[in-house]
């Protein structure tokens, strides 16, 4: 099935929130409710869930079980996919210790950096490898799902090596565009630049209300 | 001066790649060259940097000092920003990790969290507060951005609580969207979205490759 990062991203927050509702004992969700927690339209709600197949809404919601069955079938392979962490500095350890956390559906099962006092260590469960055995180890554990948190300057050579050896997924927590070959997919994530620009538009909103003053 | 989003994400980018500029003993730097870093055009990076009032291209490219020294002008309150987390679970914890080893323009001061067993422990430098401080830790601190990593069914209550007592810029890292008064900016980090886009496209290049051979 051909589907667009939008919907993909949309279906990952609809499985959150189902799992919240259901913690919560709620056995079914209106779109109107899933689209309110998202911030999206009911109409979009519901273009989404036809595409999981689910024809399974009526008068009192969909089924949060069902439906949490459909999204799973659709994003999660059934053993699990195994990811890997390059860069364990400060930021790839606190990825290990927020992945270590999260759902069965992607285990973190290999980290690497290139400071050999690093490696043999394990860290949230997760060993850590020198860099000559990325190559062997991404194979031997089928890792197609790299998260890339190396310093700026190393983070080309390092994709141009996971893509090399069969990655097809890469996020990307370095600040700077990557080249990659047709066929891998790369999200970029950038804390330290959402930072920024979240303060900044916070002092501008402060400095307007001192001016209204 | 009214910039839009994508601009302060660009100039804020461009900081990044100076400094590593700089480290490398690079006194200019081309249009280009900043372009080709963060995946944009040479005339993006020129508009962009007509913003600064930079007028200060050369046959040799941008002075690098003199652009860092024209981005801190709008980027950075001169005596720096303080910042609070709230939420010291795995995910703050690793935002105080990973912040506290950024520049001095942002500083995370504060940390809270509502299990007093963190309440009086300092994290990577930073003091953890009960939740029932936050408004005076706030205005002592005066404290305007914000990054909220409290679980989702928490995150609205903590935003109404910080928007009430003069926030003005919110870093989510809850999966929910998040209803703010009028002058109040959000930007949202999803983490766990992110990836699991990633391993779906990942897995889906990967069966594709199959199917081809």
């Amino acid at each position: 099935m051909k589907l667009p990062e939008k919907t993909i991203e949309r279906i990952s927050q609809y499985r959150r929130l189902l799992y919240e509702s259901r913690a919560q004992g709620q056995s079914h969700v209106r779109s109107h409710q899933l689209a309110e927690r998202i911030g999206g339209t009911a109409t979009q709600v519901r273009r989404d869930l036809m595409l999981l197949e689910c024809s399974c809404g009526s008068k009192k919601g969909y089924p949060v079980d069902r439906l949490l069955s459909k999204i799973a079938q659709l994003l999660d392979i059934p053993a699990g996919a195994n990811v890997a962490v390059v860069g364990i500095g400060n930021l790839g350890r606190a990825l290990l210790a927020f992945f270590s956390m999260s759902g069965p559906s992607l285990n973190v099962t290999a980290a690497f950096d290139r400071d050999s006092s690093k490696v043999g260590r394990v860290l949230n469960g997760c060993r850590c490898y020198g860099m000559e055995d990325l190559e062997r180890i991404l194979a031997e554990q089928a890792i197609r799902t790299v998260m890339v948190a190396v310093p700026t300057g190393e983070a080309q050579g390092v994709v141009d090596r996971l893509a090399a050896c069969g990655v097809r997924g890469i996020l990307n927590f370095a600040p700077v565009s990557l080249r990659v070959p047709p066929g891998v997919f790369v999200e970029r994530i950038d804390m330290t630049v959402a930072l920024e620009k979240v303060a900044f538009f916070a002092r501008q909103a402060s400095s307007e209300e001192h001016d209204e003053a």
